[in-house]
């Protein structure tokens, strides 16, 4: 095969697992959004068949004999085509520890057990997702142990949400954050503040809704590439940066909604600022999930949760929610939505309380792949863990072990990827601010300077860049996990007057 | 290729033609309800990469060959299997007028056409659509030329929506139609009504989205199988019974959305009627586009508009509504969903005008498709003929030549199944009114035992049953448009007092 023939393949195959993929992707968001709830009966068995058509296209030979052929000419094609070359194989690595068979009947699991978990939080019935969720589990074990048998299986998966993440790192990061933190939380803890009364009073959710619509403005995100939906756990999604879909779930607590806006707010913001020349190849994404993570956790905390922020978000609060809203000031709104305290709901949990969300499930997906925590165990485990780390006794599965969606998709080992990214968005904007006016822009209620710095230190490259490359530039040197919780002391400590 | 054989073809091309086209209504639902406008950039692309395999699937020669088997054997397979290569024969032969480029590429036209025609008709702007409707013109002639040269084009397309249908029956039919219905027309004319006041009062859309979930439930639609979405041009989709949309598009005007969604509503019903052997199959939707009008507008009208109606009617509108119905009366519920005057809005015209905008479109329709009428000439024509049939002078093409969505999908011929279908549920309800206490049980707002008997008459059979058996059978004969159109007139000279 030529180094011609070998690219002509190369487009042509990803032409076809775009499409397939552009076709999942909506029948996933679909079915997470609008779709009727019966509808599960059909689509997993659907879109297992498509699936099975990107297995075909990405696992022929001939496909097999391009990807290799490109990779043996390094130099003599553009860096674009060589890196496409490189992730595809990738994706054909990861594709090929499993038969094809065995491939199609994991994507059908997959998706049934997203709407069985969805029945099972509503109806608070974990008996009913514990099988799909043994299942899930024997899958995932089984794929790291044939993807490489020489690694720790946790190991295996974290590496598939974040290139290079493993225990090894993550157990000294997770210590760390620990460590620096609970003086924190305790103090925090021995001085509590009131709820204010803003924050009891009833918001319904048709108001709510049309201050979405506000606050995605606020973002900056532009309607035509970027809608929102509701469902039971917020997602973003999208097949292009043309087509991206944030989503919501509105209760009568406003603060919840505001901040998933915001926090998928920053994940669309990433993926509409991928390059236009990368769209529709399979470069076209974010680097990775802690990659992605650290964006939209920079819009929701470290600018959604910032006292500058409070000027243009009152503004538009009060616009939507007069009554509710009346009386209440900048400084007000900037202590209720910084309000510490333990809490039940990973993501409603403040900034300073929510790595020890992410550690105890870290600490749980260890033992589960590990092999040393069963299905049955986990709900107890999932209890105690709150009770020890978080001093919360949870009083039903709902707002315990069910209240997450990513088990459900298979997604063992994606956790981390919120604290890493946290911790990521911080050293980025410590970047930021030697540059440009980013709290000045913020009070304006223009967000726009910030998301084209992140633009053209991140989103613009897609996985176009390997993504320690990528993270490194852009944070200026290594992960430390000190700045991310020295961000946090000093925040909280002005705050509480500690 | 043995019987056996055959039959092994015939379930596995189904059911990957199944998977693609369940991919593909779900992609086309979702890019006409809540998709970013800009997504159709690359929608269309993806989607006609997904029509390209199914037309591979189905023209395969093994698919021909094992059609062609199952077709030679009648008598030797169950009559289900029989009548599925029937239906997937006719598809085949559909199909394979077109070669596969051209059949991908009249793919993503239609994919495109639709976001184009949206926007036209938001920005009240034709010019921007017509190059897209020429070029689909052009192919449904071509389509028309390549599949029977020796019949005239536009009965080649009638034929796929109804099929029989040609202009030498459905001319004498809209010429019996206009002369029984033109004195009455007249008359009522002659005896205008005042628009009700609670007909000018504002229905805010959030409380009209919270009536809807109402009007459904009345109309006995399951919310696990039949959700509701917002959309320019109403329609319903889904690709199984467990998966059925239905949309609306709210205006300030109560009535446009209430009728939409018994309309779509009654197109659901008779999807989440098929029985469930058949789904999944090429037998699992409804016979022809003329028979599903005929259950959308018998909820539409025939209930929806009928006295017993407005008893359950009534009472969900007052709750829904508490304000703006204050003190109407269940009589003058029933004027006001039947005043009847020329309208410019086909979707929201009276029963009485009604077949006189279908007949408009037929006309035209006729006219472009012979290449008597070009797209340029088109807005002029249509409002020619709105002033003459129905002597209003229209303002705009958005609420003139742009209002519909049918030409944006290539739909050159489905109009008159909407006067047909208008047709049929008038004997179906003649033969029902003899079995069942129809307005007994409208009174008390319970369709079941419609719903029941459409389901025994119509619906559990999908496409099993060739379309004009079907129809004779629930009719109790053929076709008579003197029965609808007695029914309009005595309606209507009561209500008006002729």
């Amino acid at each position: 095969m030529t180094l011609n023939q070998a690219i002509e393949t190369l487009n042509r195959v990803e032409k076809a697992v775009y499409a397939l993929n552009h076709a999942m992707d909506i029948m996933n968001t679909d079915g997470e959004t609008v779709a009727p709830k019966d509808s599960w009966r059909v689509r997993g068995e659907a879109m297992a068949y498509l699936s099975g058509l990107a297995y075909q296209e990405l696992q022929a030979p001939e496909t097999e004999e391009a990807l290799k052929t490109i990779l043996q000419h390094r130099g003599e094609t553009d860096e674009t085509t060589f890196r496409r070359a490189e992730v595809l194989q990738e994706d054909y690595e990861d594709m090929h520890v499993l038969p094809m068979d065995e491939y199609v009947a994991y994507n059908q699991l997959v998706s049934d057990a997203g709407a069985v978990w969805r029945e099972a939080k509503e109806n608070n019935d974990y008996a009913s997702f514990a099988p799909l969720l043994e299942k899930l589990i024997a899958a995932r074990r089984r794929y790291a142990a044939l993807k490489a048998p020489e690694k720790p299986a946790y190991d295996v998966l974290l590496d598939q949400y974040e290139k290079g993440a493993c225990m090894e790192t993550l157990d000294p990061f997770f210590a760390a954050v620990r460590q620096d933190l609970a003086p924190v939380i305790a103090d925090v803890a021995a001085h509590p503040k009131e709820t204010p009364a803003f924050l009891t009073r009833e918001f319904s959710v048709d108001a709510q809704r049309h201050f979405s619509e506000k606050l995605m403005a606020l973002e900056g995100l532009n309607p035509r590439r970027c809608t929102l939906g509701e469902t039971e756990h917020p997602f973003t999604s999208g097949p292009n940066k043309w087509d991206v879909r944030i989503t919501t779930n509105y209760r009568s607590d406003v603060l919840g909604s505001l901040y998933s806006v915001v926090h998928e707010g920053g994940h669309a913001l990433y993926e509409m600022g991928v390059a236009d020349e990368l769209q529709c190849t399979c470069l076209g994404g974010g680097a990775t999930m802690g990659i992605h993570e650290s964006q939209s956790r920079f819009y929701e905390n470290l600018i959604g949760r910032s006292r500058a922020f409070c000027v243009p978000l009152l503004k538009i609060m009060k616009e939507s929610f007069p009554e509710q809203m009346a009386g209440v000031t900048e400084d007000a709104l900037y202590e209720a939505i910084n309000l510490s305290q333990p809490s039940l709901i990973r993501t409603e949990a403040d900034e300073l309380t929510y790595s020890l969300h992410v550690m105890i499930r870290y600490e749980l997906e260890k033992a589960m792949i590990a092999g040393d925590l069963t299905v049955a165990e986990l709900p107890a485990a999932w209890n105690d863990m709150y009770q020890k780390y978080l001093g919360v006794t949870v009083p039903d599965d709902r707002r315990g072990v069910l209240q997450d969606s990513h088990w459900s998709f298979g997604g063992m080992g994606y956790f981390p990827s919120y604290a890493l990214g946290s911790a990521y968005g911080v050293q980025m904007l410590h970047r930021m601010e030697k540059e440009i006016d980013v709290w000045g822009s913020v009070e304006k209620g223009d967000l726009s300077p910030l998301t084209a710095w992140l633009g053209e230190h991140i989103h613009r490259f897609g996985k176009l860049k390997k993504p320690q490359e990528l993270l490194s530039a852009a944070m200026g040197g290594p992960l430390d996990p000190s700045v991310y919780t020295s961000y946090l002391k000093e925040k909280f400590t002005k705050l509480y007057h500690l």
